[in-house]
C-alpha cells in the first residue's frame, strides 16, 4: 500500500474543499502509477467501488431489493424448476466453482450434453456483459434466464411448468406477493426476472480493481508486467471494459481455432461471439465455446494466433495467466436457501 | 409460552441449590403436560438442548473442530469427487429441499437412475441413526460417505480418483494439513470421514423438541392429538428415539406394501428395513424405499395397514401428519463454500 500516505493527503485536501469522498483521490492516486493509466486509457475498467456508481452499471433501473434479490436466490437454486426436478441454475453456473461447471460442455436433462457443444459461461460479473449466450442473442439476465430452462437438453421445462410448480407451493406465493404486491402475476417472465435480478448482484471486485483504484501495490511486479503485455499484445482488443470481455466480436480471425471441429457452434448470424469475461478465468477451465482447451496458457498462445495473427511465447502466456490470478474476485458471501416444500399439487418430477 | 412464569421459578429455586442448568426445571415442567411425559415414557427423545449432552449424541468421539466441519462442507459440496465432476454429496442431499433429491429413486452418474430403485434419504438428523443405508449396512456416517462416492449409479468415483482430484489441489492439501496435522495422509478414508464430520452437525431442532423439553405450547392442539395418536396407534413401535427412526424393522409385517414391486429392494440379509427419520418428514416427499407414495396422509396409512395391521382413517391420518409439522426443524445456516481452482494435474471430468 504505497500510495496510502499520498492519497491519504489528496483525500484529506479534497475533503478540505468539499468533496463527499475520495474518488478524485483516487484518481490522483492512479498517476503515481503510469501503467494504472495506459490500462484505464486502453479501455479497463474497475468496478465501481461507489455502491451509486456500481448500482448505474449493475441495477440501472433500480429494480432490486433485498426481498427479490432473496427470492431470486431461491429460484436459482431451485431444481424444481427444471422438468425433472433435480436441476438448477446453480448446476451448470455453480457459484462455488467460479460460477460455471468445469466441464467442455453443459450437461443438462436426462445426462444430455449441449448438442452444439458448448461450455456453461460463468454468471459470476454477467451482469456487465453486453449481450448474453455465445451468440449473444439476449440482451439481459432477465431474458438469458428464461433460455436454459425451456431448452430440452438443459432444464427442459416448459413455461405453463415452471408456473405450475411456483404456484402450488404458498411460500412462493407469499414471497412473490411481498417482492411485488398482492396483484403479481407469477409467470414465468416474472421468475426468471427474479433470478435475473439475484444475478445482477453477482458482482466480483478483485485485486486488479484495487490496482485500477489507485494501489498500485495490489499487483505484483510480475502481474504488471501481463498486463502490460496483455495491452500490449493487444488482447484488449475484445477482453475490454468491466467485464473483460462480454461483448460479440469476430472469432478466428487470422486462422482457423483449432477445435473449431469440435461442436456446430458457428456465432451469431454474423458470425460473431460472445468474448468470455476474463474474471475469475483461473476458476473456470475449459476454455473457448466448446471448453476444448484445459491450461489458460494455451488458451492465452491461441487467441494470440487466431485473433491477433501473433506468437505469445510460453514466458509471456505464463505473465499473462499470471496477471490473470489478479481477476479471481471476492465472491459475494451467499447463505445457502431452505427452499419450500413441494405440496399435493406440485407437478411431480418427470424424467421423460 | 404458558409454562414460563413456573419454570422460571423452578429454576430459580434449582439455581438456589446450585444447580448449574435449567435442564432439571425442564424435567419438571413436563410434569405439566401429562402427554409430554408419555411420550418420553414411550421412547421418544428430544434434541437436548445442552451442547454437551448433544456433543455425546453427535461427536461421541470428540472429533469435530469448526475447521473439520468447514473442510467437510466444502467436500460435501464438491461435484469434483464424483467421476463426472457434476454430482457431488448435496446433489441428491440437497440442503435445501430437505437435505433430499424430491425424487422417487436417486439419480446418478450418467442419469442412472438407482437400479433398486431406493429413495434419497435425508441427511438431515442421520447422525442420530443406528445404522445408514436403507438396509442399514453401514454403522456411521463417515463409513457411508463412502459408498455413494464409489457406486456406480452414483457418483461413480474410484477412491484413486477422489484421492487424486483432491491431492492436485493445493487449498485443499493446505486444508486438511491444517485440519490433521502436516503428516496427513489425503486419503479416501480421510476425505470421507471429513464430510461425516460435517454431517454430524446437520441437526435441526424443532418444535417437538421445545415441546417434550416442557413447552407445552409449543404444540398445536390438534398437533398433541396427532402426537397422541402417534403413540397410541404404535407407530412409536419403530419411529423413537431422537431420530424418530433410524433403527432396523422388519418390514411389511401384516401385509405386503401395495408397491412392493417397484425396485428389488428386500431389506437386509434378515429382511429388516431401516426405518427413515420422521424429522422434516413434510419436506421429503416422495415416501417408502422405493419412494412410490407421495401424499403424507397415504404414508401414515399403508404404514398402520402393513406393519401394525390397523385402518388409520383419513382424519387420523390428517392428525398425525399435522403432528409431523411440529417435526420440521431449524436448519443450521449454512454458507455455501467457495471451492478451490483445479490445477494442471486435477484429473479431468470423465463421462464414460
Amino acid at each position: 500500500m504505497r500510495n496510502t500516505k499520498l492519497s491519504s493527503l489528496v483525500c484529506a485536501s479534497l475533503l478540505f474543499v468539499g468533496a463527499t469522498n475520495c474518488i478524485n483521490a483516487e484518481d490522483a492516486k492512479q498517476t503515481v502509477d503510469p501503467l494504472i493509466q495506459k490500462a484505464l486509457s486502453m479501455g479497463l475498467k474497475a468496478i465501481p467501488n461507489d455502491i451509486n456508481e456500481l448500482k448505474k452499471l449493475t441495477d440501472p433501473d433500480n429494480v432490486l431489493t433485498a426481498q427479490k434479490v432473496e427470492l431470486g436466490k431461491k429460484l436459482y437454486f431451485e431444481p424444481r424448476l427444471s422438468k425433472s426436478g433435480i436441476i438448477s441454475c446453480n448446476t451448470c453456473h455453480n457459484l462455488g466453482l467460479g460460477g460455471a461447471d468445469g466441464v467442455s460442455a453443459a450437461v443438462g436433462h436426462m445426462w444430455t450434453p449441449n448438442p452444439h457443444h458448448l461450455n456453461s459461461p460463468t454468471v459470476y460479473n454477467s451482469v456487465f456483459f453486453k449481450a448474453q449466450f455465445w451468440d449473444g442473442r439476449s440482451p439481459h439476465l432477465e431474458d438469458q434466464a428464461q433460455g436454459p430452462m425451456q431448452a430440452a437438453p438443459e432444464m427442459a421445462s416448459p413455461p405453463s411448468l415452471v408456473e405450475e410448480r411456483v404456484n402450488s407451493i404458498p411460500e412462493y406465493i407469499a414471497e412473490f406477493k411481498s417482492v411485488y404486491g398482492n396483484d403479481v402475476k407469477i409467470d414465468f417472465a416474472t421468475i426468471t426476472a427474479t433470478i435475473g435480478a439475484f444475478e445482477r448482484t453477482l458482482v466480483t471486485p478483485s485485486r486488479f480493481d484495487d490496482y485500477l483504484h489507485g494501489d498500485a501495490s495490489a499487483l505484483s511486479d510480475t502481474e504488471k508486467e501481463g498486463l502490460d503485455l496483455f495491452l500490449t499484445k493487444g488482447c484488449i482488443a475484445c477482453h475490454n471494459g468491466v467485464a473483460l470481455g462480454g461483448t460479440m466480436q469476430a472469432f478466428a480471425v487470422t486462422k482457423p481455432y483449432k477445435f473449431a471441429n469440435v461442436g456446430d457452434f458457428k456465432g451469431d448470424a454474423n458470425g460473431m461471439v460472445k468474448t468470455p469475461t476474463l474474471r475469475n478465468i483461473t476458476e473456470t477451465a475449459p476454455y473457448f465455446h466448446n471448453g476444448q482447451i484445459w491450461s489458460l496458457n494455451e488458451a492465452i498462445q491461441e487467441m494470440g494466433s487466431i485473433q491477433l495473427g501473433i506468437t505469445i511465447s510460453d514466458d509471456e502466456a505464463t505473465k499473462i495467466a499470471t496477471f490473470f490470478k489478479a481477476l479471481e474476485g471476492r465472491k459475494p458471501e451467499i447463505t445457502y436457501p431452505m427452499l419450500p416444500a413441494s405440496t399435493a399439487t406440485t407437478p411431480k418430477p418427470d424424467f421423460k
